[in-house]
């Protein structure tokens, strides 16, 4: 019989969330009374805003109709949502470098592109990530067996970025691998902190320097307010030959589960040989995924309306002021944190614990479910990620009891 | 720089669809005045019934509502519906191995499902295919790099199973390579055959008795409408120890656009060494996909009752009166045809030209665009085939027009 594909061997435990909505679970039948307050995955809670849902309500109207029909489109995604796209997040920035249509891929969401970008690359190449990170990256690596197996602190082949309170969240950048792949999120899941212009510039030339080409996770661009700070890779000189932008409708306009996200890959960006990446990147598109559904890129046609625009502002708004009060809770019981200005994450430490020993006890005293920050890499630990994605009264309510902590 | 990876370069040209809509324009350029109908792609063209609408609707409606709202989802897809396609799909059928919800994986459509089979199972298994054969079976294995360069009529490492006109369209299976991946669909794409419960379960035996596991694609199912004929892999004791089933709403209820399928792993399904399929599957699924669109799943759910059931069997029954029209003008022209009765494709054969040649030929004499049948396969040279996808007007126009051939 056929044998298990050792890279799934190699990966270790359950993914993140799942074992989280596991052990919520298991609290949940010893204490069957416990009304649980989620500050642990990054999952949107307000409904969708008007405009943008009667467009999607539109959308699937339409469908049934012979004029308002579509059956597969481009797998690229509508034209119109591509140069909407290019226009409203790329094109109206300082400084971005133009970005055309056809450098914009429509897809089903960062999480599902940044798996097909994995199978892009292959498994040959070098991979750096931030250490803590969003577990796609390195999972990912692993399953396309850029990565081996798990050594006790880390996967083998993973070149891990520690971002600590001593150096300010940003790595250090001084060994890249030579040639090979460079995850970075900017703002930071999960600390919640944002690269200012310098740091990204940095950023760029290291990434230049190491022949490497940079995977740039920008799904929270939308929640940045400071206006010094650059909202994507490519308001840096250079990004356009050395990076790719990965973003996403699901944190700015509550698309979580409407599933809709697009990936920017330069004309300009090329491999050694000089064959195109553009290219490459449209036929892994084309060969193993079929588009994002019509019905959300009608939505996200109606995100980038200038009613839409005002919606998806109003609602990010709305997170960000859940974050001021996560983040005033937990100065006010001198828990050090980062994050929760520019990002919907706060990022907070409890040094000489474990992370889920303090998951645990937050779960158990406060009745709130957080994420323990070792599920994002090594250095995550001692760390816990509370989202501020949930209903204001909850989040009032989980400040409340967070409170229970000071004791 | 980082060096392309060789898998991408181990693939020729583009894919099939681009490459004839590339031709297709070219054409156009040429030719302004003409009104081409395509018989190619098999992209559905009628609206979305009633029903199944209403679904989609209501379920965009509720998302602007605090009480229907969700986000994220289980990556799996909804309990309900994972529910709802075990009992319809598979435990209402005539000798059905029982089919349970958490065997079924809902999915953002069959060719995506199949691209993430390629990363379950790696780089190091031998694949059969039929040939011909829907090409993401084998591009993808060319990208996972379970296959190698092409080398001038076949890909490296693919073993082809040929189906042919001598065969009546059903491979011989004595030499399958041990402990490989099989891929077999019926009804067919290209060929419009469908395997009799005799053929299915020689396939199944020799799968089995090459210690492989078969993926089965059964996206045209709902095309059947022959009594004695399966309508899943499941119907054939033994499947439920070898094989997995990938399938769609696109074809049944026009959800091409929509984005909808769904893959059944058996949870007896284990490798070589007794680790669970099911379980690395629903790891695949969580780590490197989020969950089919949560609107496209109520219309799932919406097809599922029995109005959209209704709907469902009036849409193929549709196409497949379209799938007549076309066979009997092929027969009236005395061109060598099969499928069309239980599926919505038709396999031409034009004996001693090529495929594009044909294709050219129908373009220019007739304009219609088909699809030409060395795009699915080396066996599938000198085939044509022709879709039953189009409104009943431009089929019967084309049906006229296709009678020009005669000349």
């Amino acid at each position: 019989m056929l044998a298990r594909n050792e890279a799934l061997a190699n990966l270790k435990a359950g993914y993140l969330f799942p074992e989280i909505a596991k052990r919520r679970r298991e609290f949940l039948a010893k204490h069957p009374e416990a009304k649980i307050i989620s500050l642990g995955i990054g999952n949107t809670t307000e409904p969708i805003t008007p405009h943008i849902d009667a467009g999607l309500v539109e959308g699937a109207r339409r469908l049934a109709t012979r004029e308002g029909y579509s059956g597969y489109g481009d797998e690229q995604g509508m034209t119109a949502l591509r140069e909407k796209i290019a226009q409203v997040f790329y094109n109206s920035l300082e400084g971005c470098r133009l970005i055309a249509a056809d450098e914009v891929f429509i897809s089903d969401g960062a999480k599902c592109d940044i798996g097909r970008l994995q199978l892009l690359f292959g498994r040959s190449v070098p991979v750096s990530v931030q250490d803590p990170s969003y577990p796609v990256y390195v999972d990912g690596s692993v399953l396309i067996g850029a990565a081996g197996p798990w050594n006790g602190t880390g996967y083998q082949g993973i070149h891990y970025l520690p971002c600590t309170a001593e150096n300010n969240y940003f790595p250090d950048l001084d060994r890249l691998p030579k040639n090979g792949l460079v995850y970075f999120c900017s703002p930071n899941n999960p600390t919640g902190a944002v690269a200012s212009r310098e740091q990204l510039t940095a950023l760029v030339k290291a990434v230049q320097k190491s022949g490497s080409i940079l995977i740039f996770d920008a799904a929270y661009a939308e929640y940045i307010r400071s206006p010094e700070l650059p909202k994507s890779i490519f308001q840096i000189p250079g990004a356009e030959t050395c990076a790719i932008e990965v973003n996403s409708f699901s944190k700015p306009i509550g698309f979580t589960g409407v599933r809709l996200g697009w990936t920017i890959v330069p004309k300009t960006l090329v491999y050694e040989g000089g064959e195109s990446v553009n290219a490459d990147w449209n036929r892994i598109c084309t060969t193993v995924f079929n588009g994002a559904s019509n019905i959300a890129q009608y939505g996200g046609l109606a995100a980038l309306d200038p009613e839409g625009l005002q919606e998806m502002r109003q609602l990010t708004d709305y997170y960000l002021e859940n974050a001021r009060h996560i983040r005033s809770t937990l100065q006010k019981l001198r828990i050090a944190c980062v994050g929760g200005d520019n990002a919907p994450y706060i990022w907070a430490h409890f040094p000489g614990r474990t992370s889920w020993d303090v998951f645990e006890t937050i779960l158990e005293t406060c009745w709130v479910v957080t994420t323990p920050g070792s599920g994002f890499g090594p250095a995550g630990e001692s760390f816990i990620r509370f989202s501020a994605f949930g209903h204001r009264e909850d989040i009032v309510e989980a400040c409340t009891r967070l409170e229970r902590l000071a004791k």
